[in-house]
């Protein structure tokens, strides 16, 4: 039977974006879920979107779930518990040691809380851009520490399951660092560099490329959400971005060096660590990163020609891992990047050149 | 007619990538071109492949381009001119003021060579690489100084256009400098975001989601090629990462802030400027950044699915701007993001609830 451990049901605290689709995910399963937002439209619309039913005064529920924003998170947490809303309460807060210490702090059973953190969310925030599926697959952070009660644990890991997610359990202040070192530190870099590019001149933006592109995309995210993120994480992007500006001045003493050879191996040496590090990141389905091969062809820019394109791919019986489209500047044409597994390129490309497409990367058909 | 200025034929140095390339660009609009290389197979694999004919001993050509490592291209490009093998030369190494000062130094008259770098390459290299259209619609910056002759500049100029690219002319020092900006130093910057993770925790880069895996994508390309490339332009490099660096060192102090308000006015202004830095990137057709609007689909992993879903999109009649895949860990489901024109993704989700995708980021249809 699903959510046994909920058999109590679930008080959502705030019904933004992630409240509204762990109600919409519990509610799937079958367990009763109840609303609340000091926003009384939201909770209107997140009910109406089926996340559960507006909170009523009585029995406390098993487990609060509060989706609140970080600064508020333990205020909110101490309250359901003190007032005896819920017998145990968890968060989704994209930060853990700073409302963990808080409810420490404030809640008169600070035990009955554990810390929680789903890597899952939207460019987009409120009910309506809720998904039932929203943390399908993704890692949920629990944080449990030694006065955490086992049972805050069992029921916080049942919402984990049945929203779909991967749990994963470490320390709060783990969790700073790891999310400080693999999200927040490299999207303030992100931003540093495009930050440069607001200064410079038309003809050099100009002579930008897809590199450029991909290091700096995520410096278009809302600014006002990635304040309160990084603030909220400051000393653990604080610790990233120093060591981060002792790998930056070793870059710059190698492209200072006198001696030619000494400057490329240097520089050699720390871009072969850039590789390394590239490779840990996961690949498809958390396995470790593997190597795709590409495939590059040409496409018109008119509807139609993706799908034409992906339906060649199809045919030819190949699944295409990853797509990117690199638009040229000044020309109605763009160059798709398939990546596929290694070996099927081959397969791909000729299936491709046989259905009338122009395949780059591959030897040409010799005359 | 075409290529009129080359009627006296071009020498290829160097039948690599782009020595290839440009010679495949040149025959299709029928020019003469003859291939020279040290290594004799990459000459007889670029002949086959229809990049020219073998060079023979005669008199001397239009113009020579010189397509070999930028440490080789002074001495190759005052050897054809001196040897009277070409009437004028010009290159196509990614940096540009070593050369053309190294040609002064090098050559009787300097001014029968115009320096060239077309902004356009790929991950794989040699003769078998090559593309007849690997330089449609990129730009491709030529370097003429108060010395040049203005012939020079007129036959480079005829191999862009026949090579379907766009001239963009600056000074090699202009050259370096925004080369350093949109591409080296962000290059650089992200082998070392990049070269963080090498040193992680597996419990660490296992929380990595799509935002890292942009910012260091570029950190996977061939640490030799990019050793070249930033050992030969390290001044400019060194130049834009010691400005990074001084933005690295405000970033540090608004973290280190104690007042939480000054902490968030200072991450937000830095984060402000990254979105304003970004919206210089040239968007499709060399036309400023467009804003798209994404449009998110619930795919399964197995052949056909990304074909099914652009057929739909192009019986929507909507032209897919751009697209990315996320992979979600551990389960055998993915996210594609699809970019539209802003109106389009009304229509494009519509169309594909339809079709009976599960489409995120729309509000559910209301019961």
């Amino acid at each position: 039977m699903n959510g046994e451990s909920l058999a109590g049901g679930v008080l959502v605290v705030g019904t933004g974006l992630l409240g509204t689709s762990v109600g919409l995910a519990l509610r799937r399963a079958g367990v009763d879920v109840q609303l609340t937002d000091q926003d009384d439209d939201a909770v209107a619309e997140a009910a109406k979107l089926g996340a559960g039913r507006r909170h009523e005064q009585g029995v406390p529920v098993a487990l609060a779930v509060i989706a609140v924003p970080p600064a508020a998170t333990a205020a909110a947490v101490a309250s359901v518990l003190d007032d005896r809303l819920a017998a145990y309460a968890t968060d989704v807060a994209s930060v853990k040691v700073a409302p963990v210490e808080q409810v420490r702090a404030l809640a008169a059973e600070p035990g009955r809380f554990v810390g929680g953190h789903p890597m899952a969310g939207r460019e987009v925030s409120g009910p309506a851009a809720a998904l039932v599926d929203l943390f399908e697959g993704r890692p949920w952070v629990l944080c449990p520490d030694e006065g955490t009660d086992p049972q805050a644990v069992t029921r916080a890991l049942e919402v984990v399951r049945l929203a779909g997610a991967v749990p994963v359990t470490m320390s709060a202040a783990d969790h700073d660092a790891a999310v400080a070192l693999v999200s927040h530190a490299p999207h303030l870099v992100a931003a540093l560099v495009a930050g440069r590019l607001a200064l410079a001149s038309d003809h050099e933006v100009r002579l930008a490329g897809a590199g450029v592109g991909d290091v700096t995309r995520v410096a278009a995210a809302d600014p006002t959400l990635w304040t309160d993120i990084l603030a909220a994480n400051a000393a653990a992007v604080a610790d990233v971005l120093r060591r981060l500006r002792t790998d930056l001045d070793q870059a710059l003493l190698a492209l200072d060096q006198d001696s030619a050879t000494g400057r490329r191996n240097e520089l050699g040496a720390l871009l072969e660590s850039g590789v390394a590090g590239r490779a840990r990141l996961p690949g498809k389905h958390g396995a470790p990163a593997t190597s795709y091969a590409t495939v590059s062809v040409v496409v018109g820019d008119r509807p139609g020609q993706l799908a034409a394109l992906f339906a060649d791919a199809g045919r030819a019986g190949v699944n295409v891992e990853d797509v990117r489209i690199e638009h040229s500047p000044g020309q109605p044409v763009g160059v798709v990047e398939l990546d596929v597994g290694v070996g099927a390129e081959i397969v791909l490309a000729a299936a491709l050149r046989t259905a009338g497409w122009t395949v780059h990367g591959f030897p040409l058909p010799s005359s």
